[in-house]
């Protein structure tokens, strides 16, 4: 779905973190007189940003390096991420203490590691999680085996029975390589997708990471079962994988979601970026310079990630009900102007840099620079990390 | 010629708007105590960026359009450009007001446009432009044939001399589509590079804006000649021109240098940008994950740009007489922690949200967000332009 394009002199009326009602400014001020007021003249006012796919840890252990790559979020006007990487709870702690909205992924995978032991201990833990964290509104999670080609039929088939019972998505990386198709193809005489297909994984449900290596009939299956794309392009560019078929996604009508991947292949978890990054690679791979609209980007960047996540009702779009998860773009940088359409703007020439404030469910967690939440405190974001890092990392 | 690295605890001695000395900077304090000093713990100071190629001015009609790039390309650590848009004057006017260094297309076409009537008109026109500015610093020149393939074979052989007499830079925009180097195939029974090099324009002096369809063996003939090609990745991807083999172009030691180019194809003058996507586009096209290495990406942009300008005695990188030209980089960002190898951070995760300071001539031109020069005045990069552009436009 399209957004709605730009509407001017509105106003945003939001109570206990959702979104009340979308109006124009000159009803607002009577209607809601009750409410605080926060004018922004010269911004324009986007959904938060959501990265259907990070691994927001890698690189650094535990909770010091997500509660850095929250930070580093929050700031650029993401205000939801989807984690799998191999320390849930941790994850799930520091993005409670950033303030910022995240998916955490139940893993599953057949080899031992420092956080579980086999399939069902994986699954016993990230479901146990789960439980845990009812309270949390900001907390979600979805299944994500970590390399499908590593697992049985059976054990996929009981991800699928999982995914169903409790309604939660699925993420795994498909199609990435030409080696794992092949891979898959000695070993099970289908390629990936197919064999999801026969194990009753394909769905609404399931949002296929990467997607680089898909023939025309593979993004038809997609598409007729409802599944998400999670498109990652500066991490397929950067690993040299391929270049994904994202105007035909599109235009088969698969839903399309936005991610940063790995640090090891994009360090910077910035959706401009991507945005930008994958509009860009679009016109190029299809060898259309109109391939993927500024509008479709920046839809893949809100409620397409979000839709990947199954959070469409609540959160990626600004819509009433829903909540007010919110970023403000300050359009009068010299990069902006002069004034025009916005959505072309926003991603082609907007960054991260002229984002002046973030809300998550209402909370003001980003504003003049600074992160506003404790215990990231009103640390600078281009200053006041560093002692404190070190102070960590010392710790 | 990669950079040497980052050296720590170093100081840059700057006199008289040059670099007088790169040195410990346990021994600077004692040497050069009669300096102002400005300390930069945790961060990384850079050379000044270089655009080689950009329309800073497409889209809006003249100075206020290029004052308003030159402020984004200040802000965003970029010190020089060069620019080959149709109003040279406005453009010299604008960069010299902005504080930023400019290199001037010198046109050559045959189109009467509002600027000249007929080639001859053009040249004089530019060559009396660069006879006027012989006092300006911060203004060079570079010959600009808009279309080589608009131009008679007499015409292009009085630009080849036209280089030799003056020592001038040529930029033109070579093997950029199929369809240019059919029509030249059709019209002159060779391909555009082949035909310069009849015409005797191939040479240190020049540079071959964009290089996407290259062949090998015309590679091979860009390296035996001594020229450049200017990258211009993201205006490539979003025209969808094709992918520049970057990777062979560099192995074969073609200097290369990097642009923003036209404002259609990408509205962002960023080099940061550009250096990403260059060194994340070369793996892609290459199909090899280490095609295009931090270091070559960011000599791309600093010394490689320089020397496709003839500045590369003088700008370029961080050495004893060549200006002060300088970027500080605040390394304390969450993005940019936690510390260590930094040519991969700059390239792959700093941006310009990241530049703290910027000189160009020794002269502090941006920091704290804002803008130092008059007329630009302390405006703030992000805020302040606003009102004073509609005070502009309106006027």
């Amino acid at each position: 779905v399209e957004p709605a394009g730009a509407l001017e002199e509105h106003a945003i009326a939001v109570r206990g973190g959702a979104i009340e009602a979308l109006l124009p400014a000159s009803e607002a001020s009577g209607r809601y007189a009750d409410l605080e007021r926060v004018e922004l003249p010269h911004h324009l006012v986007i959904p938060g940003l959501v990265n259907a796919h990070a691994s927001a840890a890698t690189g650094l252990a535990g909770g010091d390096a997500t509660l850095l790559a929250c930070a580093e979020m929050l700031a650029g006007g993401i205000t939801c991420f989807a984690d799998s990487y191999l320390s849930p709870e941790s994850a799930l702690e520091a993005a409670h203490a950033a303030g910022i909205r995240a998916a955490h992924g139940i893993l599953a995978a057949e080899h031992p590691s420092a956080y579980a032991s086999d399939f069902d201990d994986y699954l016993r833990k990230g479901l146990a999680l789960r439980d845990r964290t009812r309270e949390d509104p900001l907390a979600s999670f979805f299944l994500a085996p970590l390399a499908a080609d590593a697992l049985s039929d059976a054990q996929l088939r009981h991800v699928a029975a999982l995914a169903a019972e409790l309604d939660l998505p699925v993420h795994l990386r498909l199609h990435e390589t030409p080696g794992e198709i092949e891979r898959c193809v000695a070993r099970h005489g289908v390629r990936p997708i197919e064999r999801l297909e026969k194990l009753g994984l394909l769905g609404p449900n399931l949002a296929a990471v990467h997607g680089v290596h898909l023939a025309p009939r593979e993004i038809e299956l997609l598409a007729r079962h409802g599944c998400s794309v999670v498109h990652c392009p500066s991490s397929d560019l950067g690993l040299a994988r391929g270049f994904a078929p994202v105007a035909a996604i599109v235009q088969a009508g698969v839903n399309l979601a936005l991610g940063t991947a790995s640090a090891e292949a994009c360090p910077r978890l910035d959706l401009f970026q991507e945005m930008r990054t994958a509009a860009l690679l679009a016109r190029a791979a299809a060898r259309d310079a109109v391939a993927l609209p500024a509008g479709a980007a920046l839809s893949a960047a809100t409620l397409g990630s979000a839709r990947a996540l199954g959070l469409e009702k609540s959160i990626g779009s600004i819509a009433r009900g829903k909540c007010a998860d919110l970023v403000a773009i300050d359009m009068r940088a010299p990069g902006l102007l002069p004034p025009g359409d916005p959505l072309p703007r926003i991603v082609h020439a907007a960054g991260r840099e002229n984002v002046s404030q973030v809300w998550v469910s209402g909370r003001l967690v980003f504003a003049e620079g600074k992160l506003q939440n404790p215990p990231l405190g009103t640390l600078d974001t281009r200053r006041g990390l560093w002692e404190n890092s070190k102070a960590r990392a010392g710790s």
